[in-house]
C-alpha cells in the first residue's frame, strides 16, 4: 500500500535526489517538541481500549470530515457534555471504513495508511469489505505488550516527547514517569491560557487556584506575575523547556506599570469588557517574553483560531470537536510592542505559528529574517499536510532561509500517528530540497546538511532539547 | 493547433496517468448547473447574427483585455447606454485578431482556440493574416442549421443547462422551451438580488412588482417573505433546483422577528442608509437558507465583487463591462449567524464561491470540511483558469477533501465556450489527480472514481439534477 | 559553481524549451528602469574601497539575515547614526563567509554566487576556508581599471540605468555624467516623498527648500503644485522618464479644490494629525497622476512597507537597515479616486508594485487587465526571487496577460548584483514559458516573442526608454 517513493516529486531528477536525502534521515530519532499526547499513558502504561477509541474518537481531523458529510457525532461515539456516549466501537469503525474514501487527497489518509501498514501490518486499502477484519487485527494487537504506550514510544524511536499542560497542572503523571525509572523522555510544556484569557471557562477560579498553589498574592499584579514565574520554575524543574500560548490574535502590548496594574484589577473584578481582556492578553504575551528572557524557556505563539465556531455542536459536545476555524491574522503591527522590547534579545527564542498562510511571505518570513529572537514554527494544523508544508518552504525560505525555522512539530493527540506525521514531514523536506538541487539552486552536499538540520539539529536548538 | 495532451503535467509519469483519466471523462455529458446563457436562444432557436456578436461582444473576458491595452469599447461595437452601437462586425473581428497575442497565457486563449478548431474547423493561430478568412468561415457556418442554439446544445452533449434569472422573471422563454417538445433540459435559477439589494437599480419598484406578481402584501415583512416563497415555488415548478445570490460581502445576520420587521420597514421607506441595507441583505441570506431547508433548492453565494469600479465606463456602457473587481472577502465571522442556524441541517446544500483565493485554505476548506450543509463551488470568474483551478485543488483538497466540492460551473454567457470550459476543467482535474497518483498519494483506481465524481456525480448531487 | 541550467524546470521537456528561450535573451542588453545605485559612482568613476564596503555593507538583504541569527551590525561595520563604524573590512568578510550557509535557498545566495564566479572568477563555494583568499582576489580586482563603475557598467552590457533621486536633488552627479562625454546612459527618477509625506524627517524645511529652488510660492497649494511641476520638468530635462512614490498605503483621493487648498494649509501649519497627512498623501498621488498625463513621466507606486519596524535598531543605525516589513495592502477601493479620474487616459502609464502577494490574483491583475493606464510592476523586494517571480507569473498572467506587465526591475543599490538579478529574472521567465510550451498552452514560436518582449520591449515601452 505504501510506495517507497511516496510524496517525492514525480520528476525523476528531483525524485532521485529526494530519495537519497530521505535515506539519510528516515531512521533518525523523532524529536517531538510540541504535541498533545496524554502523559498519563506513559505514567500508567495501560493498554489502549479499542480501535475506535484509539484511532477515531480522539482525532478531530477524522470526525470533522465524517461530520461534514452528514455522519452524526453520536454515531461515532464522541462523548457528549452530559457524559453520554453510546456507540459500539466496532460499529464506529465500520462507519469510518465505509467513509474512508472521503479522505482521498488528505493528510489523514496518508497518516492512517502508514499506521495501518507499519503498526498493524495491514496492507490493503481500508473499506467496508475489510472493516471487521481490520478491527479484529487491531483490537488483538492492542492487547499485546508491544502496543503499550511505553513500548510504542520506544518502537517509534522517539528521543523526546513534549506534552502540553495547563499552568495549574500538578504534573503528577510527569512526576510518575520520572520516578518510574523508565528511560523515555516525556516533558511538559507550560500553557497558561487558562489563567491569562479572561474568557476561559472558570478563569477567576483558576486565578484563585494559581494563588493557592504558589502562595503568591494574586490580588496584586506583581503577585500574579510572581505566581506565573513560580509555575514556570516548577515546570522547568519537571523538564519543561518551552511555553505555549493560544490567543485569538497576535496582539501584544507594552503598558506602563500603573496601567498594567490597573488593568489587572479590572480583569480580577470580573467586570472587564472584551476589549480590556484582549489588551490584557496582549500585555501578558510581552510579560511572558520577558520571563522567557529570564528563565530561558522557549516561547511559542499559536494565534488565529476562532474556537468553537459551531455553537450547537459546542453546546452538545464541548471543545475540540473539529469546529475551530482559522481567521486572517496580522503579525507586523501586533507584534511590534513585544518585539520592540525583546526582539533584539538573543536570549529569547520566540516561535511563531500561523493558520493564515498569506502571512508566510508577507509578514512572518520578513520578521523572522530580521529579528534575532524570532523563529518560524512549522505549518500548523490544517496546513500540516504535503501541499501545506511545501507552500511553507516555497514561501518562507527565500526570505527567512532554513535556519530561522525550527523543524517539525507533530502537534497531535493521536499517538499512533506520530511516526506517520514525522515521515510525511521528512519526505516533503526531501522533496523540496530535491527540487532545489535538481534546479541547481543548492549543492547536493549542502542539501544533506540542511535535511539533517531540519530533522534534528534545528529542533533541538530552538527548543533547547 | 490543439495538442491532445494540453494542460497535462509536463512530467511524463504524471502526464501518463492524466491521459488515462481524461480518456475516461472526456466524452461524458456536460452538466452545467450555473451559467448565464440566454433562454431565449433555445426558445426561439434563431441563428446567431455574426462572429463578433457571437464571440466578442458578449464576452467581457475578451473586451476587458482589449480595453486594457487601449482599444476603445466603441470600436468593438459594445452597445452604449444611449442605444448607439456603430462598429462593423468584420472590423471588430479584425481588431480582435490583430490583438489576439494579448491573450497568450490566458484561459480566454484556450477557450477560443478550442472553439475555432472544434466548432469551426479552423486550425491555424488567429491573427491579422487570417482574420478575414476566419470571419467568413464562421459567418457562413452560423447560417447553417447545425449552428442553431438547439443543435449546438445537442452537439455539445449537454445534459442539463441552468440559466440565471431574476426573481421577477416570467420565465416565458423557459415555458416556451418546455412546451416546444424539444428534449433539451434548460432550467432557470432563482436570483433575487434585485428584490433584496436596496442599492439595485429600481429596487422599490421591483418590490412593488413582486407584490403584484404574487398577490402577497409586500407592505409587511411576512408578506414580503411569502412573496419570495411564492416566486421560489414558481421557479421550482419551472425546473429550478437552485438559487443564486450575488452580494458584496458574505455577511449574514439572524435578527429577532421584531428587529427584522422594523428593518424591512426602513428599507421599504426608501430612507435606509447603506449600513441598514447591508444588514438587510445579511438577514435575507439567512432567510433564504431557511427557505432552502423548506423547499430543497440548493443555495449558491457569490460574494466579493465590487461592481462597476470604473465610473466613466459605467456611465457610458452600463453593467458587466469587465470593470468588476474582486476584493478581500471574509467568511468565518460573516457566515456564523447563518451557519449557527442552518449549518448543521443536512437538508440544506449551501455552495460557497470566492474571488479571494486566500480564503481557500484559511476559511473555506476548514468551514466546508466541518459543516454538513456547506460545499465549495469551483474556482470562479478570474480564477476559472488552469492555474486558478490547480490552486483550488491544491489549497482546498487537503482540508475539505474532494467530496465537499461540487464539480465544475462554466458560469458563462458565451455559449460557444461551454465545451471548451468544461474541457479545460476536466483536463486540470486529471492533471491534479495524475500528480497525486504519480506521487503515490492516491491509487490509480481511486483516481478514476474521483474524476468521474468530479465530472458528473458530485454536480448532480449538489444541484439535485 | 554555476550550472548552465540553473533555475530551469527539473522536468526535461520544459527545461529543454527554457534553455532555448534563454539562449535568445541571455545576451540582450540590460534595461534597468528602476534602482538605487549612486550616480556619484558614475560621475567620479572612483575605485570601490574594499570587498565588505562593496558587497556587504550596502546590502540589507545580507546583513538582515546575519542579524537575524545573532550577528551584530556593529561587527559588520554598519555605520551608526553617531558616525561610528569600526569593523575591519577583512573581519567583516570573514564573518560573512562563516555564515554563508544561512543564505541557502535564498536569492542572495544566487546573486552572490553569480557575482563571485562571473565578476571575480571565484568558482568554489564561499566559506570560512576560502574567506581570506576570496577577500584578497576581490580586493585586488577592485584596484584595476576594469572594476571602476563605468567599466563595470559597460561590461555588464547596460543600455540604460535609472537612479532614484529626491525631488530636491540638484542632480549634480547626473549633470557631471552628461557633461563628461561618457556614453553610458544614467538617468534620474523623480521621487517626491520627502516633500509630500508630512512624517518625513525635515518635511517642512523640505517644502521651504522646494519653494526656494523653484521660485514658486509654496505658501499656496497652487504654488506648491507648480513647484512640483517645475521640479518634474527639471528632472525630465535631465533625462528622467519616470516618477516613483513610496507610500504606506495605496490610498488615493480626489478632493475638490477648496478642500485640497485648506488641507494643504493644515499640513503646512505643522499642526496636522496623521489622518490629515494620510489624506494629503492620497490627494498628492492623484495630483501626480494628473501631472504625468501632462508631462508624460511614467508613474510608479511602491506601497505597503512599514518602515523601521525595529525601533532600537533605527535609533542606533537609522533607515534602510533591513527592518522594513510588508503589511497587507488594499488596492481596489484605495485606487478608485485616482483611477476614476485618470485610469482611462492612455497618456498615463501607472505601474503598481506590491509587497502583498495576495493582491496579484485578487486585485492587481483584475485592475491591470481592465484600466488602460495601469501596468503591473515586477515582483518587488522580498518577492524578487525565483519562487516569488514564478508566483507572480502564475497568479497574474491568466487575468492580466503578459502585455500588462513591464519586464524586470533590479531595484538595487548593490551595483555588482545587477547582472545576476537580471539573469535570475530572465531564467525564471524562460522557466515559466518553458512550462507553458511543454503543457501546450503556448506555441514555442510565441514564447520566443514573449520572452524578448519581457526582457526588453515591454520595459522600454512602459518607461519610455
Amino acid at each position: 500500500m505504501l510506495n517507497d517513493n511516496r510524496l517525492f516529486p514525480a520528476d525523476s531528477a528531483a525524485r532521485c535526489v529526494a530519495m537519497k536525502l530521505y535515506e539519510a534521515v528516515s531512521s533518525l530519532p523523532i524529536i517531538s517538541p510540541h504535541g498533545h499526547t496524554d502523559p498519563r499513558w506513559f505514567a500508567e502504561n495501560g493498554a489502549f481500549p479499542n480501535p475506535a477509541a484509539l484511532l477515531i474518537q480522539p482525532d478531530h481531523y477524522i470526525f470533522r470530515m465524517l461530520y461534514s458529510q452528514g455522519v452524526s457525532l453520536e454515531s461515532l461515539g464522541i462523548p457528549q457534555n452530559d457524559g453520554s456516549q453510546s456507540a459500539d466501537p466496532r460499529e464506529v469503525w465500520r462507519i469510518f471504513a465505509k467513509h474512508y474514501y472521503l479522505f482521498r487527497g488528505t493528510p489523514t489518509r496518508l497518516w492512517l495508511d502508514y499506521t495501518l501498514e507499519n503498526q498493524f501490518g495491514l496492507t490493503g486499502r481500508l473499506g467496508p469489505g475489510n472493516a471487521d477484519e481490520y478491527y479484529d487485527v487491531i483490537a488483538k494487537k492492542l492487547e499485546t505488550p508491544e502496543f503499550r504506550p511505553r513500548a510504542l514510544y520506544e518502537s517509534f524511536n522517539i528521543e523526546v516527547l513534549a506534552t502540553t499542560d495547563t499552568a495549574l497542572d500538578t504534573l503528577a503523571y510527569h512526576k510518575a514517569i520520572r520516578e518510574s525509572g523508565w528511560k523515555g523522555r516525556v516533558v511538559p510544556t507550560f500553557r497558561p491560557d487558562s489563567v491569562i484569557d479572561a474568557e476561559y471557562a472558570g478563569f477567576l477560579q483558576n486565578i484563585e487556584k494559581l494563588g493557592e498553589i504558589t502562595g503568591e498574592n494574586i490580588g496584586t499584579y506583581k503577585g500574579y506575575l510572581n505566581a506565573l514565574r513560580s509555575r514556570r520554575a516548577f515546570f522547568k524543574s519537571m523538564g519543561a523547556t518551552a511555553t505555549d500560548h493560544g490567543h485569538l490574535s497576535a496582539m501584544t502590548a507594552d503598558l506602563d506599570a500603573a496601567t498594567a496594574e490597573s488593568l489587572y484589577g479590572r480583569i480580577l473584578s470580573g467586570k472587564s469588557v472584551p476589549q480590556e481582556e484582549e489588551i490584557f492578553q496582549a500585555q501578558m504575551l510581552t510579560e511572558m517574553a520577558g520571563m522567557s528572557v529570564e528563565d530561558g524557556l522557549t516561547m511559542q505563539l499559536h494565534p488565529g483560531s476562532i474556537r468553537n465556531h459551531n455553537r450547537k455542536l459546542y453546546e452538545k459536545f464541548g471543545r475540540d470537536k473539529g469546529a475551530d476555524i482559522p481567521s486572517p491574522t496580522e503579525y507586523v503591527r501586533n507584534l511590534r510592542p513585544l518585539l520592540s522590547k525583546y526582539g533584539n534579545d538573543t536570549r529569547l527564542t520566540f516561535i511563531l505559528f500561523t493558520l493564515d498562510e498569506t502571512s508566510y511571505s508577507r509578514e512572518l518570513a520578513p520578521l523572522a529574517g530580521h529579528y534575532p529572537a524570532l523563529r518560524l514554527g512549522p505549518p500548523w494544523w490544517f496546513h500540516d499536510s504535503p501541499e501545506g508544508m511545501m507552500r511553507f518552504r516555497e514561501q518562507a525560505t527565500e526570505t527567512a532561509g532554513f535556519y530561522n525555522t525550527v523543524g517539525f512539530n507533530d502537534d497531535t493527540r493521536a499517538f499512533l500517528s506520530i511516526p506517520a506525521r514525522h515521515d510525511v514531514a521528512r519526505r516533503i523536506d526531501c522533496a523540496f530540497l530535491g527540487r532545489l538541487v535538481a534546479e541547481h539552486r543548492l549543492d547536493e552536499v549542502e542539501a544533506f546538511e540542511v535535511v539533517k538540520d531540519l530533522t534534528v539539529n534545528l529542533v533541538k536548538k530552538a527548543y533547547k532539547l
